[in-house]
């Protein structure tokens, strides 16, 4: 075994840890552990961070940059107005921002020629964004995402901006937005789990 | 030689000619031209259609797919509130999507390896999105991109359901944001044009 294949091996094992660890803990996106656990058992990849999609509530501290932010809330399902609008009005800080995102996969490939194939297969899938975002030996990564649907600040100066019913469809928005992902995503597995080895 | 320089040469050759021919038409994004005209210079890179950043009105004709979207209005640059409330009262389709897009750039590379450098330069840089999209010999292609700010629906079934006040705001925080993609998009500019070869 040469250098990089060790390598590949190394952190497979290690983030095949984590991935179960984060299950036990429940910490895993539910939606997603059935195809993270098969995807943990091919020879030439792995993934990482990963997320099915979800709507959240974002808190923005200061000037809003990265750094600054945190999860008021998140959910990876669909959502009820009721249970959002309580967090809003709950919410204590001074800006607060509601987002619908799609699907993010992380994938790990043996090498340049397996990431070029999950590149492939990406396209064919239709998957919007993506690419290979780190090229060290015995570890590229491949990112994959559906198109992020929604954003806007709705509280700022600690005061709700939005109108109650202006909020509750983009929420319904947001919602059908997330249903119509996890569709496109539950496809998009079962060609990952039939097209990689 | 080899084969992959070569199509490397036909296809800079090529991104070149349909930049010089964008800018003649004034169809180029004007802020993005004078990088974009010294990144054509360069020996292993070229740039296909980028964008500096911008706020835009998107038509959605149906049931809202990529197919059956148009752009209502496109602005490269700050707008003005009055600008965009005219946009969208004189807006006749059906559904219409507020966004703010922060800055996206395609570089093509000689090879794998001029591809890693770009990726290596996109980190030191901060860019939060971006990764080696095509990897056909003599054809590497590296998407880059900050990260999109705001996007929301504001006409739904022919009727404006945004109020104008929280509009007026939201464009607000939109040309802040701007603004700020601008800034740092500068001072990626200087880093590429030092950097990449």
């Amino acid at each position: 075994m040469n250098s990089a294949d060790s390598r590949f091996e190394m952190v497979k094992k290690r983030h095949t840890e984590t991935l179960m660890n984060a299950i036990k803990e429940k910490k895993a996106d539910e939606l997603f552990v059935p195809f993270l656990k098969k995807m943990a058992e091919k020879k030439n990849y792995f993934t990482s961070s990963s997320c099915a999609g979800r709507i959240l509530l974002l808190a923005a501290l200061g000037k809003g940059t990265k750094k600054e932010m945190y999860f008021h809330k998140r959910w990876h399902r669909k959502v009820k107005f009721s249970e959002l609008w309580k967090e809003i009005e709950n919410f204590n800080g001074e800006k607060l921002i509601f987002k619908m995102e799609a699907f993010i996969l992380h994938l790990g490939a043996r090498n340049f020629e397996y990431a070029e194939k999950a590149l492939k297969l990406m396209k064919e899938a239709g998957v919007k964004k993506g690419g290979i975002i780190a090229t060290k030996p015995g570890k590229f990564l491949i990112e994959l995402a559906g198109t992020n649907a929604i954003s806007l600040p709705v509280i700022d100066n600690n005061k709700i901006l939005i109108e109650k019913d202006f909020m509750k469809y983009l929420l319904k928005e947001g919602n059908k937005k997330l249903e119509k992902n996890f569709r496109f995503l539950k496809k998009f597995e079962k060609k990952c789990l039939k097209d990689l080895e």
